[in-house]
């Protein structure tokens, strides 16, 4: 590595590099090209024709996902603050959409503000390998700029495949230790914003990689807003968007950016990856498989790490014909992270947000009602006495086999005690919505109508033609009319 | 320190939190202030009438020698695609100005395009201390913002006061450890530009915080463009402008950043700083000194660690009534970074940029000129005879002496040995340009019209109404006007 001094005297090289250098540098046959070539190259090449059908059926269904969490994020305060202030600094017309209200803006401040909105009922999606929520960054950029570009259905589709990748290998690379410093969706998230308005923009491989190394310059997103509960988390996904839409706007208009701002001696890994970085996941198996493939939605409205058990309570009591008030207690056998993230919600929930991160609470709704939709966290559950009397029959127990395999595989096992003193018992082996039980259409239009109609939506006929649209989105000739009231 | 599962495990609270929360935790008697909140605190109360004359002086002159700089770097591909990138997302019309075209744009737009422009000759000033270009980051905001709003000169003389000392205290609270990883001017330049923006809002201390946390969740920089040249540098300065402006704006509309970015528990120093940071850099004396006379002009256009030494060679050649000609020797006794940085320079500087970072080089351009002004360092000087032998004549040598007070001061000792055998020796305590000798208002005019001549500029009329302008600055009511072509 370069010292401090040294680092700063390679400064000293000229400061204008043709546009053909980094062309140059791509097609060298001296020099084998780096990881970020490769990804920057595979990205810019993506065609639509290569895609295989599960990888078009998967887009679709996580761009319908991620629609519903955008629209479901409007009334926030921070997406409110995030609009004033493109309505204050964008134009007021163009043909990018906001999604909340009619009037048009550049693809920039779209991608700004239903970024912002994405991630804010935290319904969207995970990668789990990268701890990357990649459709909260990648679909406000990419629907922005089809909107702006002109783009159809399959551009659409192709780009935000391209974005998936980006993102989610590229917060692979980062890692764990990057991740406990840093908010991954935001600083890898930006890549995947980059890479599909680079796609959509029609950018070659030499000014893709300039995008992404513009975008590795930008990336921030610390987690301190957690401690004090501020709108940290809604800046990131708002800013990961336009700041991508920046990279590959700027790289297309001949702004240079580093060409290894990856695995280069000053770049994120050296500077923002405190443990180990890897790198192999930046360009293994490219084309061979699609990140898009490996994301889980969430079904339940709650945190995802209650989602294994509330699948093995709906299961056991819909085999054993079970009724919440049959049941005498619930003990749950989960990872360690499950325990630390949810077991600062030891007492009854003060707040929805908390009630989320109850295991007990959220087990005694999904007793009671079936399911744990965005619509059954309210101010009235939260202060129902039999919810919260089920609740304190609900424990948590370290199990040591689904520790040992966690994070490759997030499991649970459920034990249910009823009145009458049986015992049933349930492994649960992964969760409704991860890839290998995947959504249905219909539960996914389920879900998106639930979300909408806690947003507020009033036109539900406008969501059900939606579906219908994104259905057959790689038919899709115009994808102007996404805003909904 | 939080441990990652407990840190998301903090996450859990409610999300929303009213406005009032911060302004109860600023006013709260039970908990003192942190020092980010003092620095907050004191930025939104700083009024015009509590600054000393010499700040006040101060400023408008780095107001000034920023314009000029701003000025100068309008031709570079960088400037010219984020420019591009502005009229492709901006608004048409507005009313802040972009120096270098007519027609108006939105503040955050206009922060970007002229603080990319602002770095770019390499001529802006620099904090010694905190290693902070703070006129490159400050400026751009403070007067887009001023003039967005419609504020007077003693606003934006109070703005850019605060923005100064914001910047300048971050970056050495930041200190050596978080340059050696990221572009500082970068990292704490967004706060400055926050701070001024903030102040130029009228924002109160709760939401001055606010934005100081909005600030520092989006703070980004690498260095790796200096590995390869390209145009980081000029995204970094233009982004701390957009992105410090989107802080304070968001933070008026109500978006809560996180109250202690700096210090907290998952905070910068937690996350971006490897070593030590130096708490106390940000409320020590707070009032007492200002950053703003800290700071240091660059008198020549070449690099800072040339400046001591070639001060000495013209104050020789003037006191001894020396030529070009004359000379057979000079050694330059400097302290170790001067090494380290001009080193990679020991040959024939290639190119203009090269040019600028040989010490051989530039005392040849000084002795045969009497100057090293940006329209000094050119093709033809590159290809000159007599520059060329001369730069063969010069030496440095590490002063141990020198090198440690190094860098509290920047001294040089310049022995000069003539053809007919004289030795002639000069210590220099520090370079032109800096606080304890810093550059009449002739000479930031003589310098602007320069880089404007260097520029291409065609109304210099206009270049000295401006200069008329900004030397009372505290009298002008309207703040537009600024463009040039």
């Amino acid at each position: 590595m370069l010292t401090n001094s040294t680092r700063r005297a390679v400064g000293h090289r000229p400061l204008r590099r043709p546009a053909a250098y980094f062309s140059a540098r791509l097609a060298s046959s001296s020099s084998s090209p780096t990881r970020t070539q490769k990804l920057a190259a595979w990205s810019a090449g993506l065609r639509y024709d290569d895609l295989p059908p599960v990888v078009v059926q998967k887009t679709k269904d996580f761009f319908l996902d991620w629609y519903a969490c955008a629209i479901g994020g409007r009334h926030h305060a921070a997406v409110q603050a995030i609009d004033t202030f493109a309505k204050e600094m964008g134009p007021t017309s163009g043909s990018a959409e906001l999604l909340h209200r009619p009037g048009g803006t550049s693809a920039a401040f779209a991608a700004l503000v239903n970024g912002g909105a994405s991630h804010v009922v935290e319904q969207d999606d995970l990668h789990n390998s990268s701890m990357v929520h990649p459709a909260t960054v990648v679909f406000p950029a990419a629907l922005a700029v089809a909107q702006a570009t002109g783009a159809n259905g399959k551009d659409l589709i192709t780009a935000s495949v391209a974005g998936y990748d980006v993102a989610c290998r590229i917060g692979a690379f980062l890692g764990p230790s990057h991740y406990a410093k840093f908010h991954t969706t935001a600083t890898a998230g930006i890549y995947g914003a980059a890479a599909a308005s680079a796609h959509l923009l029609k950018l070659d491989a030499a000014q893709t990689l300039s995008a992404l190394g513009t975008a590795g310059t930008q990336a921030a997103g610390l987690w301190q807003f957690l401690v004090d509960a501020t709108h940290g988390k809604q800046v990131h996904t708002a800013k990961a968007g336009f700041d991508g839409v920046l990279a590959a706007y700027t790289a297309k208009a001949g702004l240079l950016g580093t060409a290894d701002v990856l695995e280069g001696v000053n770049g994120m890994a050296v500077s923002m990856v405190p443990g180990k970085s890897t790198p192999e996941a930046l360009d293994n198996n490219l084309g061979g498989e699609y990140s898009i493939t490996e994301s889980s939605f969430k079904w339940h409205a709650s945190c995802r790490h209650t989602h294994g058990s509330a699948d093995g309570l709906l299961q056991l009591m819909k085999e054993h014909n079970l009724s919440a008030a049959d049941i005498e207690k619930v003990n749950c056998h989960v990872y360690a992270a499950a325990l630390d993230v949810l077991g600062r919600t030891v007492g009854a929930p003060q707040t929805i947000h908390q009630s989320k991160f109850s295991m007990g609470f959220v087990l005694a709704v999904v007793a009671h009602r079936g399911r744990a939709t965005v619509l059954d966290f309210t101010e009235e559950a939260l202060s129902d006495a039999e919810l919260d009397a089920f609740r304190q029959r609900v424990n948590m127990i370290l199990d040591p086999e689904i520790e040992a395999v966690f994070p490759e595989k997030w499991q649970a096992r459920v034990v249910v005690t009823t009145k009458s003193g049986q015992v049933y018992e349930q492994f649960v082996e992964s969760a409704k919505g991860d890839p290998d039980q995947s959504l249905t259409q219909e539960e996914l239009e389920e879900k998106s109508q639930r979300i909408a109609e806690y947003a507020g939506v009033k036109d539900m006929a406008a969501l059900e033609k939606t579906f219908a649209r994104v259905w057959k989105l790689e038919n899709e000739t115009d994808l102007t009319g996404f805003t909904i009231v």
